[in-house]
């Protein structure tokens, strides 16, 4: 999407060549037109898919997810992320490793709002080494829930995400794909071609 | 907001007479359409305040302030809730104490995106005992910006949420405000005069 690499070069902040900052306008303050705009080409790629849902992960997937939502009429249930190892009966949960803060949490969503019925739509931030995404699929899994789909705002295409979670059978679809952070300059794949 | 007032009656959960359990369209599934509708009430309450900026709190605050500030044309910045107690320069922080969760966590914001130029309006899904709206308000002091409103969700007008923030100086403005959960039963405060 060439808005969101506009974006990325001209906001983006590459502190070393593993981390992208995108908090100016993606994971801190968020630019609500460049959501939509978001919305509106993830509604166009997923346009012949029967989607029930959006499923996401709190808390930077929420603003695509929520206008993407709206876009197609349907609700967004965002997955919790959660320290306390709470385990109720009324949840899915499955552990996940955040390679970033070197630590693992529960993600944890209810029983009532990802069901059996659903066609979900997953959508994300970032993908990395694709170990939120894989729980989140645990989940929907567990649900017995149809997973139409995963939507990736910015995927770092240089690290395994896509691999293991295309392994595991799934597609994925990226807004702007990352092919290098090195000497703090982005370069998407395509320009690499 | 008459459509939430009706939403909260259908679809809230009242295990007690202090919890409101909206999960299904506001914490945990979200209702895409009722945040639009609620973003434009919100536009028309503060149609004739300069806004540069919304401010919420993450998680739950972020599909309603997202929706406003695409109707506004103005950024969203969320602030983080951090219970690490890493006190970084680049970033305004304040304690604030959750009656819920009866613990203290850190609210957080970068100092680069709320600024003195800003006129901000704070969004929040719930007021209660206005301990996050507080810190929310310790945080743009801090910044010097103009807060130049507060626009509420659900108020639980029962608790000492509004009384403080308005003796701290500003007005409060709640969509729906909930007078009494007794009985297993949501009471709204228009109803009870």
């Amino acid at each position: 999407m060439k808005l969101l690499e506009d974006y990325i070069k001209k906001y983006a902040n590459v502190p070393n060549e593993n981390v992208l900052k995108v908090d100016c306008f993606l994971n801190h303050q968020i630019d609500t037109n460049l959501m939509m705009e978001i919305a509106k080409d993830l509604k166009e790629h997923f346009k012949n898919k029967k989607i029930t849902k959006i499923v996401t992960i709190e808390t930077s997937g929420i603003a695509p997810s929520v206008f993407l939502g709206y876009l197609l009429n349907v609700p967004v249930v965002f997955m919790k992320k959660n320290n306390s190892r709470i385990m109720v009966d009324e949840n899915y949960h499955t552990q996940v490793h955040s390679f970033t803060k070197n630590k693992d949490y529960d993600l944890i969503a209810s029983k009532k709002y990802i069901t059996k019925d659903d066609s979900i739509l997953f959508i994300d931030d970032f993908m990395a080494n694709g170990e939120a995404c894989l729980g989140a699929i645990r989940i929907i899994e567990q649900a017995q829930a149809h997973l139409v789909g995963i939507g990736i705002v910015i995927e770092k295409a240089f690290q395994e995400g896509r691999k293991k979670v295309e392994e595991a059978g799934y597609e994925v679809y990226s807004l702007a794909r990352v092919q290098s952070l090195e000497k703090n300059k982005v370069q998407f794949v395509d320009e690499s071609n």
